[in-house]
């Protein structure tokens, strides 16, 4: 099953689980469609091994998702699903999600059903692992779709601020920000004034660059109170249209006088083919997972430490967001400027 | 001189005119820079061999540009560039830019200034050549992102709209739509209600597809009035953010009742690394500028029929927009819905 | 039915010839498997809509294709094909492919069979249309491959020489050369001495570049007999490996001193997912085959004039390869050295 | 310094020091030119930030490499190393190599220089660090090359053979090929007879699979003695052409009746823009390896464990080649066949 926000290596974790199931533990597969959704409804594909040939390349989920939740509906919650399980001849269940999905793994395995997670969050702000599968794809995207935004801004001596994903953590503007150069990186856990940003702005102009900015989606400008992703309607009850980044673009210009372009990078960060570091990881997750599986580890997910995949209980990674510490930051603002 | 928005191939077009006009011509070359302001100014730097080595595959323009015109300030129009480029010691003067560059160079050169133009826009809404460098790169880096935007939709169960440059006409929409498979294109060139947008996204997911819709900047749906682009401030007076997709989603949503998502590729069209294809023909222009300088043909431009580089006058160029033709839409359109 | 080679747009083909034909003449479709053989074999599979469902992002074929031949086994020839056809209620066939392909596609239609052709050479070798498609993604994979083994080669001053796909043209070395701005490009078509190669690689390693050749699979140094790629076995009998980059490396650092290094691309350029350019072109191509269909012009393919999909008769198409022509060879030839 | 093959990253290494040393330490750069022979000669440039400006994202070195050792010549050896630092005013070296650079660096520092080490190696084979910089970009060409090749074997119903990097260890061929769905990973720490791979070759090819075979070039099959790009001469005196994949391919086709594809990926996985990955880690190592000169800690290099970077002694990371261990390919051998 997977569930929340769709991420490149969902599918290379179903076919880790899968080929690895089958080669090693003569298991059979099914899929539940669409999350909790699925579980909850007894909505399932069967998936045999060619179902899944040649899918470790494809972004999304062939299961897709949904952000629903295994308490929803008269179906729902540990009873029903323990015998929707039981009808559905399902001895285990391998739920491939982020925060949200591993707390309700965790709340059904705590009523004695057997689960394993396989962590999944493009963020990475998931403790426990050292990286979680998607988070590589989507820096990679971004650094290339920042690599293009440079050149316009050499070419029209303009400052250009790139937004990327990050509603809560920086990890992904970290990453793409110290490998395109960022003259400036904001990030959800950095409170930053907006006057500080444009003197990066300036010091690189004054360097003769065009300033580069790269902020994440959550970032609040220090002063205000919420991130602009959450602000609502604007003045005419409309829904409020653009991020941080276009918000942010005319104040730069006016405080520095520096033409200044935003550029929103968006979905495109979290679809399509994953990296081979992705395909690795995730295939390797998938493969551990379906190992806990047969030794009953019920309660635990699978997880990325240093260059092996151990397995650890649910309760190591839930409760803390993994956000960037400080003197990861600090290493990358000695860039900045 | 390179004028108007950045381009991928303008560096091309640099290399090649340098390179042929030392090897074949025995010419020397300068760079003006920033457009029409470093023509005014008087602005240059030397232009030798080893300045253009390896510039093909970069994107945006080493010499800069800007938006400026040949007639701003106390020493624009054609008098006072015409002491300038005699001082400067240029004896003929090639512009790369688009529709409002080749106007200024036309009026230039019938006021006597020998001048030879290089079609550049990456809408590829210029008269007289089939296509125009940068139009290329700008399709196929819409067409990967729409590529990643797909398995999101796919997973989701989404509709996902794609807002792509074209604020006047509808190439890059027309093209990276077959290309990826679009059930909708809309363009300028042809009011279509949002109404029949929301029916061809309800077909498409009928038939199980996550319906894909791809809209030019400039699209105005039927009944409106102008291009989102340029509806100015929101009802608070600031300027009004997003683009015309950010602005369709909720209204296709609220039509179908289909959860609905815009991106908006924005700027990473126009820059990076260009295509094979652009570097290609960019270099064939430039090679060919500069033999249409050694023949003295003032007042011309360069541009692409078929496979053959031809010099054709600017005023067959200019005065109309290449937009679409019905029949060309017509063709994408079977693919709708 | 798709024949010889596999070649990026191959997909996007059948994805226009079905799409088109359901919408626009209520047509119904199956495809012959693996080329010719399936035709001969009467093996076919059913194409509903939702088989050719996102595929034109797909490379190579989903028929799958062979070079064997429409004559081949007791079942070939024309009477034998025309009582297949019968039996499986084909009333056309759409024939995908070079030109051996083509030249079948002829003699059969000459003996009264229906069939209308679609032009597919990576090479982008036949006459009668300006352009084929895969020939743009062979192009752009090269160049991409080219760009790489650049800085390998001004990393270590060496001389790199990159061997590209070309038995009997060059038109993928002349593109991918110019877009990566090679110092010599070696064409089937052009007897070149290697002492000529070593002048051109000496002068750009004194001008302080690391020199870079492209080389087509099927150039003959001059003096030469005939293409590397044919000579058959070695002096101990075996197949002789590797072609004319590994073969030409050590005979320029012989001549030049300069350390010199061979890559051949192979296969690469001819798989994966195809360029935007070429998945449009591909899908015209096959939207205008149905069209020609229906209007029953047996004998004719489709092709490409300018911007235009036109139809031709396959005489126009066969019998000459459309070869690089000098003033384009020329052009190129500026940049050596 | 940069010394050995060149590698993605080591411009993000240089960037990354000079920028941290500047900014942290008020240190001045100087760049000594192809590796040991620049030190040996005395070679520099100087490095101040504007040198370094945007060179993150480029592939190979701008400080040239060789293979020269600091042994080499009259000026060679620590005694007169030392002379020439003091001589040049240069306080400290940071020696960015692989094993036999590092191996070098280390003498050295044991007869006094004053030398920190940054881990280099595109096979991922130094002890002592998780990962090298290089290494993810290479799997990340592999795994796309073979991502193309893969289409081609599907649609001529063909065994393809990607021949990739690793003379001495499997770590590229073991991450590409599970990126990649390999039905047969070859690799020179483990021993397999082409009779075994003929017979995975097989049963993928049972399935109704396309097989593919990902070998290391320095795969030697079981019964041979040593590697195939070792062995010299052919029959007639030539330097044997081609590599093991070229090798292997005609012997799987003669077992197995397949018909059998080599593509030998060659020097385009070592050069090129690198990954995001790619620039992040090395940006880290060169930031930490200035932080380490600053500390005086000759005869270390820096290295990642985990998510940190952290420093080691030289001897930790010299004497054992980091090989895949057996638990690895265990893990990948699990989707065999």
């Amino acid at each position: 099953m997977t569930s929340g926000g769709d991420c490149p290596g969902l599918n290379a974790v179903i076919r880790g689980v899968v080929l690895k199931g089958i080669k090693s533990h003569d298991h059979e597969f099914v899929g539940f469609l669409d999350g909790w959704r699925g579980v909850v409804d007894g909505d399932i594909i069967e998936l045999p091994r060619q179902r899944v040939r040649g899918i470790s390349k494809q972004g999304g989920t062939i299961l897709g998702t949904s952000r629903t939740n295994p308490y929803d509906g008269p179906n729902g919650g540990p009873e029903n699903i323990a015998a929707t399980l039981d009808r559905l001849d399902v001895d285990a269940l391998i739920a491939i999600g982020g925060e949200g999905t591993l707390a309700g793994a965790r709340e059904l395995t705590d009523a004695g059903l057997p689960i394993v997670g396989v962590p999944k969050t493009i963020d990475n702000d998931l403790d426990a692992t050292d990286y979680s599968f998607g988070f590589d794809t989507a820096v990679q995207i971004a650094t290339e779709a920042i690599d293009r935004l440079r050149t316009t801004g050499e070419s029209h001596h303009r400052c250009m601020i790139a937004e990327v994903m990050g509603r809560h953590v920086g990890w992904i503007a970290l990453h793409a920000g110290m490998a395109s150069g960022a003259h400036a990186i904001l990030i959800p856990e950095q409170k930053v004034s907006t006057a500080q940003v444009a003197e990066w702005v300036r010091e690189a102009h004054d360097r003769g660059r065009a300033p580069l900015v790269v902020v994440a989606e959550g970032w609040v400008p220090e002063g205000d109170a919420e991130p602009w992703a959450e602000r609502g309607t604007d003045a005419s009850g409309r829904p409020r249209l653009g991020g941080i980044g276009e918000h942010l673009a005319p104040e730069i210009e006016a405080l520095t006088g520096i033409e200044t372009r935003a550029a929103t990078l968006g979905h495109i960060q979290r679809g399509g083919v994953p990296s081979a570091y992705d395909r690795v990881l995730a295939t390797r997750l998938g493969m551990a997972a379906v190992d806990a599986v047969s030794d009953k580890r019920w309660g635990t997910m699978v997880s990325l430490h240093g260059t092996d995949v151990v397995v650890v209980p649910f309760e190591e990674a839930l409760g803390n967001l993994k956000t960037v510490p400080q003197h990861r930051y600090d290493e990358a603002a000695v860039l900045f400027g």
